[in-house]
């Protein structure tokens, strides 16, 4: 699907009819953060169209969660098929009542992508809730290992722990990395470690944060130092599970620290995490909510890092239009049923769209293509650094598909002037630009993307 | 909508069918609560089908959640309208780039059934997000007041939050009830008191909690002793919320205590909580996750107290098909953009539906008929309590739709036999049997309901 449309503005940003429509919405719903209100039914494929007719170029894609495009025909028709329209209209209790249609619903979707190693599933609705929903899990692995196999529960661990006691209730943490984000909830929130705005005012639990790598670019300049730099924060990852006032049952990482910035690491780091993790028998979660479903150029994130053996959980969401965590091991599932539970696990309406995501994706070797795209796009954006050192700065992704992001002096200022110019482009961290395109998103995308791009940075 | 179809019971439960396709589904996903896999295309109104062709008469509902009745005509149009393909094939981030739908489709579904007084909505995915999102907004109240209007955010405040420690994370609670159950999350989870199976070896928060009122029945003859009871609930309440170690920033409460045991308390009970509550300064959130929508006999459960002022906060899900809550404070909506926000905020497809939903009661009158069903079952039920008062206790529900309960002595084998007999009925608490019907559960399907009750309890 190339370039076939080309990006419109014809007001200002948010328009007329836009600000009108935020300030009616906002009587009842909090409108402040709204960048402007879409006409879904005119957006098509790349490009978002707003409610004055301005038509950008979409490389935010809802924060990185549209996989195949507005109004994707293969979409559409998943949209209206009977699978769908089932789920929608009689809405299971997936844990005691599921369709009949389940099981096929998820081996022809979200289970042909599942990472390598990583063959069971547990389904959820928003990252945050995948994210918990494994730590979850790691914490009771975490004390049936400690409790020894067959052991039951004893009185007092019962009683305990419905006062949020000890012993029920025992202290136990996952350690998360500076810079991360791993969602809102009250457990997801306490890993979370990107900025005080999600964090302020909401009661946290005390477990430890590590130091992520800071690395210097461009990387063939500090090999060394990077090198110290990776092995210093895997020492200080070590110390911490070893030495926190309390166990460390989980660990949980971002393949690509995003909302923190857009932040790296090699996989000689990664591959030092699961070492550790393994030798502490600390449950290793990789958090691939918006790394996952082929955006670094391999369909997940983690793929990158040759590990030996794969992780203890991989957690997905965004891009999969849905959410939730694989795993392998059985001892994962916990004792008894119920323990990991709710009314709804999921979305089977939304797990059938995410098959058709996963098709279309495969079908057109979306993934293959955002590698191969990803190399043309870096290398254009290592020219745009060349000509504007101050402005194009600590460019990184390179092999990564179109992960790619650049620091820049006022991230803010250059989303807001791409947008004038019909490209809407998202920033992440402190001073970070980072980009987000679709699967679609084609070498005909890059020369409307580099020339605002080049405008922006130019008028500077 | 009249009993048409009959219950048929043609194999065991779970039949051979279903037991395979149970074992297949479970190599991926955990299969151990299923009861029997449905063949939703069959399923019709108030009954379900299972694949191997059995047919129930469903007063369980997917835990309360299906509210007009399976492949409802209704709900099938909607499922195929314009909003609801757009928003499956173009998932938004809501509170970014909302669609020019949006506003409407909130304006003529849930904002129709707002509370009163509560004219303000925030979407989510699950009642247990929802419960987590109230109790944030809580929380930034509760330091939003401290703080003091206008004052900004300290430096300290800002870097000790992103670390999880105080100032920027608080010590702050929420104070729930023993036996109440408000989600799964570790926020949620902090408050659900009901089981072990749900709270084992989950890191907690270290909050309160309150003695909930344990009613004697029937009502009429223990006024005296359930008054004094209330009282020393609502005393050890305003106990607990004076005297906890840390503040109480929020109350979080179930009209009917669901999960836990159908337990119900009085009108006056309720007020006295909103006393305390305004009293003291703390959120006062009513979970009607289970409650809202109908079953109660008046749409919100929380409208049968008769309070002076709204609750601070009114969280729904479940039979909403989608979730939220909602508020009627501006002062609720954080200081700051993005301090209450996600990703996706709720699935507009789902609110979509749940627009149909509520049209569908609205049109109906199915709350008026819930009520009206509700005194006639209720008599019913009654008359069996007296046949069988060993087997039939503490009936309770009286003038609360269809909202109906009763203990017995062996719930888990009386849920069995029923099944064998045709019905899908839910238990609770230890020994409770919870009548969960639909909204379209009318006078026509009482005898049948009554009919396999007597039967199962004739041979206990």
């Amino acid at each position: 699907m190339p370039a076939l449309l080309e990006s419109l503005v014809v007001t200002e940003v948010p328009g007329p009819i836009s600000k009108v429509a935020c300030k009616k919405l906002d009587q009842f719903f909090d409108s402040r953060a709204v960048h402007f209100v879409v006409d879904y039914d005119k957006s098509c494929g790349n490009y978002i169209v707003d409610v004055d007719g301005n038509r950008y170029l979409d490389v935010y894609s809802q924060i990185a969660s549209i996989a195949v495009g507005y109004n994707n025909p293969a979409l559409r028709e998943a949209a209206q098929s009977p699978d769908v329209i089932s789920a929608l209209v009689n809405r299971p209790a997936l844990g005691n009542f599921p369709s009949s249609r389940w099981h096929d619903t998820l081996k022809d979707g979200l289970l042909k992508v599942a990472p390598e190693g990583l063959n069971m599933i547990f389904t959820a609705q928003s990252g945050s809730e995948a994210n918990e929903l494994a730590y979850k899990a790691a914490f009771m692995l975490y004390r049936r290992k400690e409790r020894g196999e067959g052991a039951g529960w004893t009185p007092e661990e019962v009683t305990s722990c419905v006062d949020n006691a000890k012993p029920g209730s025992p202290d136990l943490a996952i350690l998360s990395f500076a810079n991360s984000f791993h969602g809102r909830g009250f457990g997801s929130l306490s890993t979370t470690r990107s900025k005080a705005v999600h964090k302020l005012d909401i009661p946290s639990f005390h477990w430890p944060q590590a130091p992520f790598p800071a690395l210097k670019y461009p990387l063939e300049k500090y090999t060394f130092e990077n090198a110290a730099e990776e092995q210093r924060c895997l020492n200080e990852v070590e110390r911490l599970i070893t030495s926190w006032r309390f166990p460390v049952a989980g660990l949980v990482v971002e393949p690509i620290q995003s909302e923190g910035g857009d932040n790296h690491a090699s996989p000689t780091f990664f591959q030092g995490l699961r070492g550790i993790t393994k030798k502490h028998g600390v449950a290793m979660i990789v958090d691939e909510v918006q790394t996952g479903f082929g955006a670094t150029g391999k369909f997940w994130g983690h793929a990158h890092w040759n590990l030996d053996s794969p992780p203890d959980m991989v957690t997905f969401s965004k891009k999969a239009q849905t959410a939730g965590y694989f795993f392998g091991d059985r001892m994962l599932v916990p004792d008894k049923a119920y323990r990991q539970f709710n009314t709804w696990i999921g979305d089977p309406a939304r797990v059938a769209m995410s098959k058709a995501v996963i098709n279309e994706i495969l079908d057109k070797n979306l993934v293959e293509q955002c590698a191969r795209v990803g190399k043309a796009l870096y290398a254009e954006l290592e020219t745009l650094a060349r000509k504007y050192p101050d402005l194009v700065m600590n460019l990184r992704g390179k092999g990564q598909g179109t992960y790619l992001a650049f620091d820049t002096k006022d991230a803010g200022a250059l989303s807001k002037a791409m947008r004038l110019l019909g490209v809407n482009i998202g920033t992440c961290g402190k001073e970070t630009v980072r980009l987000r395109p679709m699967l679609i998103f084609d070498e005909s995308f890059i020369p409307a993307l580099i020339t605002a791009l080049d405008k922006v940075l130019a008028s500077t």
